[in-house]
């Protein structure tokens, strides 16, 4: 398996294709896009890693599956009154569809959707209380209490925050959200500035390849209904747009986060993290996705068939 | 599993809320909303089954693994250029999307994706021939001669046939059409119109459980690579823009068609064809979806985790 | 006044950037793009023009006044159940509204629109009984019963008819029409190619800007009221989604025809009809609008004010 | 005249139909929904009154056409590249057409749009500059030094804000918006707040029916074009989804506001200015357009003929 994350990090250097950095914030631009890592942590322990897998980067949407976790933890189903299940067949940051559908978001993935779970795991707290929530699960799933907020990039994400202003007062105005805008969204931005390693990643989000069960620590997470739920909500909406190409290509429930990170789900084997900072057209790294397809190719891991 | 699909067979028996059938051919509406069948083909040749599993229906959508499986095999990749595969987020029938994206079709689920794909699968030829090829090709994989278009629902379906003749239509002003509208809508009605049984249509669909290759027989359908791809859009699309909920209830990738048949495939396992007439908001088989949910629960065989 | 169309016609034909004339049938595409039109057909009788004024073009959408009229005039109000009356800010061929609003077009003007008051006009009658009608009409209000339909035109619309068939098929399926839909669109295709000079398109036009009174003749066409509704509507709709430009720039009702034809309606005062080939990006004659908005500021007949 | 107007006053008194108040603040809420007035100033000096005439209302959305006509005093046709001047075929709320095109909304008199014309306004200055030399204009066009905003309904309209707010927040992040958006909300609720009584508002609308003279005063305000070209706007933007609706029933350049009021222009005649608390579905005035209705057949005033 070492071998695999090898071979797939040489190939991946060789690329001369590498996809666009986002380059809406500075701090996302400054990357340097020929950095590359991929984790993976295995239901029985293992730990592999190629790339420079301990270097932390920006994990932006992939944060959408802890907070979705917490909110489930927290008010269960209830969730689902303010946020949908489906995929939207928009890009990200669309808001036609909240239009149309009474400013309720299609899904916990699109940024309306993380919205809306920010504001019900908010729950009349403060931000500050929130983020210290939110942290230490993260740190706990990882178990590792070194990961941390990236300050700057969520001032300088909230300094940018139009677009995500708008989708939050037009859910606002429909009553989806409780709390005030910008403290949700103030929120929200921290919770997309977790710095993670590829490392780090892998093993945070290794309960969801084990039945909800935390490795090796062997501590329950959720339940094994919500792992299963939860993968199947990043297989359908955990790309945007693009979750159908990521399917039909990959195989496997992911996030992928605008930092160039993607987290992958295969259940019953393990969690793979992968860091390439170029991006596609829809958002989604263009050589994470590769390393992934090349992953799953040579180890039969797809949830589709071998 | 006698036992389980004997235990479904029976609970879906006592539901009084058994949805709406399909009204809007008389052949269809006149179907006893009480039946109820479930058949499971595994890969290793078992086959099981409760309800009234011999009974043929009208396949309908369910059909659109059939032709987009032969449309993959006749032209490959190419298939994609006139097709998308992506989740549409609208529903069967929409023609907004079309609009919006230059004529092509999200994915060859929806309706639109569907007359597409037959298009391309006609090749020149006349409706008679193609669905003569459709036919021997159902036939195959079911390993069953006895398998047959209903004709009356076809003639139906073609005098009710205006929404699907816009988006034909559709599609051919953006040259997305290469042969006569009627012509591929006449193919497209008969092809909707095959009649199976579950028993039938488990064993047809099993090749897409065992990674391409056709059980018992043990004759090769698709390569491992199609096999997992038909999957993905299965899981995907296969019930509209209910799909993403069919995936978090049920966990597999599954086809239904609007005469109350679901086709699930649980790799690995084996194939599921449930059948029950009502059908929910979206189109989809009510008790059907309801069935599968059971199975998966109890036999723990949904793609995300057990 | 005839110094006036003749300083216009001088001043187009100085103009270098003519727009593009409609190539998506090749009777259409053959037309000189040089040709140049203008006729004024006064309240009192007087009739003025310059450039080929006497010259036949196809009026295409200009019809869809005419075949208004006629439809008012047989079912009054009752045809606003089928058609709506306000700017439907999309494409004169979009479908779009059409799925949003249960299949009813939001005016008479764009294509969905025309294709339901033809529909409605029909009134169970053989497309050649309806074009004979349609016919008489417009001799009569132009008063020349040499005007006669463009058949090799019309031909080669309905070869090309598929964007025009999604729509009436589309608003078949929700019931808005009643006859065939070949029939209904072989109809329309011929009331498109109705073949006018400008003398006779501005005389057919008299009746709206005096009352409903046609001219010279004295004879009521339509009511008073009817014959203002029927401006509101060329001024609201009558230029797709460029008619508010229309209105910022002329200020007068009128109607755009893909032939490069506008007739424009001055109340009180008389009819303009000019022709100009090209077409700007909208659809609408580009020479045409120019010399409009060159006669309204010398005549100072804009509806909005001196 | 006088004698029309009474009859229309009386003749609304008797209607028991009236209309929904706007409700979205409590300010509007407690309007007595049996107001009824409506005032008329002509271009040569004379002045009509019936109902309570003088009593002042929020004018709302009418003060888009003040702010308008201030814009284009200020900065001319540069104004259209951040506004554009077509229906947009939505309701005055609407984002979806936003996202389609470029965070550019199709006129300046959507919410949208009016948003977007205050902060062109604003060129740098805080809003209460802005707000002074707004009211200076209107107090100037009215002739009336007595107008003021209404702090509470201005307060309370920011209170509410979200759905604004949103608007507001999409078109920055399309960089159409150069100020602060609480700074543009705050201002643009303050002109909406404007409280002018009938005869006031009639007052300050008859430059727009005299060529852009103010009357009796016989200053100019705007160019005679402009005037035109602000009534073409109003005609056709007018009155959101239901300018159509207006403009076939009463036939004139009108705005209406979610208080209730309405301001018609009669080029060359004269501007009516009308008042009935009670909405329609769309927002609009529901006796307020009936009486301009009754007005405009009883005058002959409407620009589609007498």
């Amino acid at each position: 398996m070492q071998e695999l994350l090898n071979e797939i990090a040489e190939a991946m250097a060789t690329k001369t294709e590498r996809g666009k950095v986002a380059d809406y914030i500075p701090e996302l631009a400054h990357v340097d896009p020929n950095r590359f890592a991929i984790s993976l942590a295995t239901v029985n322990g293992e730990r592999y890693s190629a790339g420079c897998a301990a270097a932390p980067f920006s994990i932006q949407s992939i944060s959408k599956v802890f907070t979705l976790t917490i909110a489930l933890g927290k008010m269960g189903d209830a969730l689902w009154a303010n946020v949908g299940r489906e995929p939207s067949g928009d890009p990200f940051n669309s808001i036609v569809q909240l239009e149309h559908e009474g400013g309720k978001p299609r899904n916990p993935f699109i940024n309306a959707g993380a919205i809306a779970v920010v504001d019900a795991i908010m729950m009349g707290h403060e931000p500050k209380e929130t983020l210290a929530e939110l942290l230490n699960f993260v740190r706990y799933i990882a178990d590792d209490e070194s990961i941390c907020f990236d300050h700057t990039v969520a001032a300088s994400e909230m300094a940018h925050r139009d677009r995500n202003a708008s989708l939050a007062h037009f859910m606002k105005a429909f009553g989806r959200l409780r709390h005030d805008v910008d403290k949700v969204l103030g929120t929200y931005f921290h919770q997309c500035a977790i710095a993670m390693s590829c490392e780090q990643l892998a093993h945070a989000g290794l309960f969801l390849a084990s039945d909800g069960v935390n490795q090796p620590s062997n501590i329950r997470v959720v339940s094994p209904q919500r792992a299963r739920r939860i993968n199947s909500l990043m297989m359908m909406c955990g790309h945007y747009d693009a979750s159908g190409e990521f399917a039909f290509r990959v195989g496997l429930p992911g996030k992928s986060g605008v930092g160039g990170g993607i987290l992958a789900i295969a259940p019953g084997q393990g969690a793979i993290a992968v860091w390439s900072p170029g991006l596609d057209e829809y958002g989604n790294s263009l050589l994470g996705t590769e390393a992934l397809e090349m992953f799953v190719q040579r180890t039969g891991w797809s949830v589709f068939g071998h």
